[in-house]
């Protein structure tokens, strides 16, 4: 197939390697970042640039994956809308799906575009080209969205490719059902761990810092420009799990202030049980 | 030396194991638990066992070493102050100081016993003898909390063993300094990390767990009755951590809330700067 990836950050180029790496298509790579380009050309993750001049290219994929933040992301598929062909497939891979699905399926699918919304799980603490792997992949979660609309051949299609460039799970989900989760599961994560380095305590720890710590803050190193694009759009769920977390932390508060020790080691204990019972079902088990 | 180790838990057991495999110590142990203390002789984790028959062995430790839970490890050496030597070292393993050095230095000093606050920091999401490493304290912080009264040699023996078996970094505070930095660095890890788990989304992340949520979540699953004890013996420090979080926490609620993208951008772009800033004074950095 011909594979055209648009954006060259950790994704998208993660993208560009694990195609070249273990699968025989063509891959097509374009950014706004010229740096990126050259070096996507140079150690072979692309096989041909696509730039603004020849943006006609597009009409030639089958697949093309935007790699881009959510909004850019969007304004990009509608401002190229007349260069994909009829029957090809555009997928995405941003955090959120239903405004993506929203802005993007209708708008394809009245050209005879198949388009596949999807959230690869996966990341890093760094951004940019540089970090991306062909590995990055691997035994990750994908995540796609499919609505009544989507073509179930472009959805295979998409798994199947997700499957051979290193993904060990794929799951489904609406995208309501897809953004309600991934606000608990990635968003409110993101949101608590960078708080949490606002303390004043926070530089005397030198010495003192247990696994805890390091657990809690260590998403809190993010992408101020992305993060604020994925919460803004998903609104709703997210401030939902903010306020159900400010309400249960509260309660241990309350329970401690009144030095009501009972009801303190009965909030400790429900949460044991809860992270218990939920080991059981995690598929991405750490040691 | 003559090492007593109070209490065959995962710390007290681990201590046992480490001295028995990185140091010609003879290695006594007591625990209320009769299977931990066979074991112990059994593999050779302790030389001999001590029980309330013959608990007059105590007078012949160079150092006990007291791992039990704060209240427990007060009433033990409040209990045991006859059967300890002029000259010789008790010291302790909470995750508090604070309270410890309170109720037992006087008592200690007074008969000629030198006492050091002690507190590993190293823990395992399991408890008990069974779980228990000679390796546990590898590259660890082992935090001392001498006062103007601790012996300086009695101090200089503790931490010489501590290096022995295994601890990376000797870091030394006041009881009083030591108990603010972990109310922030440990315990509110573990509020946070317990509370998260609180949201009905829980059982429904199958598939969509990213490594974020597993990190905020791994300390989840905490003993209840140590961590009641720890929490409120620190209550005050602790509880200016949990309002200094839900007070930071309410911030990006808000701006998310007023559709504030500008400060929601803001709030975490100060966050990923001062986790930037704190990992350059890591000592304990993971990859």
């Amino acid at each position: 197939m011909n594979i055209a990836v648009i954006g060259l950050g950790l994704i998208g180029a993660s993208f560009c390697k694990a195609i070249k790496a273990r699968t025989e298509h063509t891959c097509y790579g374009m950014d706004t970042n010229g740096q990126s380009v050259e070096k996507a050309l140079a150690d072979g993750s692309i096989d041909f640039a696509i730039t603004n001049e020849n943006i006609h290219l597009l009409s030639v994929m089958d697949i093309t994956i935007i790699g881009l933040h959510p909004r850019t992301a969007i304004q990009f598929v509608l401002d190229n809308l007349q260069h994909f062909s009829k029957g090809s497939i555009v997928t995405d891979t941003c955090g959120i799906k239903t405004s993506i699905v929203d802005a993007l399926e209708d708008k394809l699918q009245s050209r005879g575009v198949h388009f596949v919304g999807a959230h690869p799980m996966a990341g890093r603490e760094f951004s940019g080209y540089d970090y991306s792997l062909a590995t990055l992949f691997d035994g990750a979660s994908f995540i796609v969205t499919p609505t009544q609309n989507t073509d179930s051949k472009a959805l295979e299609t998409v798994t199947e490719l997700a499957r051979r460039i290193g993904f060990g799970k794929i799951a489904t989900a609406t995208p309501e059902k897809h953004d309600r989760i991934i606000a608990y599961t990635s968003q409110l994560a993101h949101v608590v761990s960078n708080a949490y380095v606002k303390s004043e305590t926070l530089l005397e720890r030198s010495g003192f810092s247990a696994g805890s710590f390091l657990d809690l803050t260590r998403v809190a190193r993010l992408n101020e420009h992305m993060w604020t694009e994925l919460f803004m759009d998903n609104k709703a769920p997210l401030l939902q799990e903010i306020d159900t977390i400010l309400a249960n932390i509260k309660a241990y508060r309350d329970a401690l202030a009144n030095g009501d020790e009972a009801t303190l080691k009965n909030l400790l204990r429900v949460g044991r049980e809860l992270k218990e019972e939920s080991m059981k079902h995690d598929v991405n088990k750490r040691k």
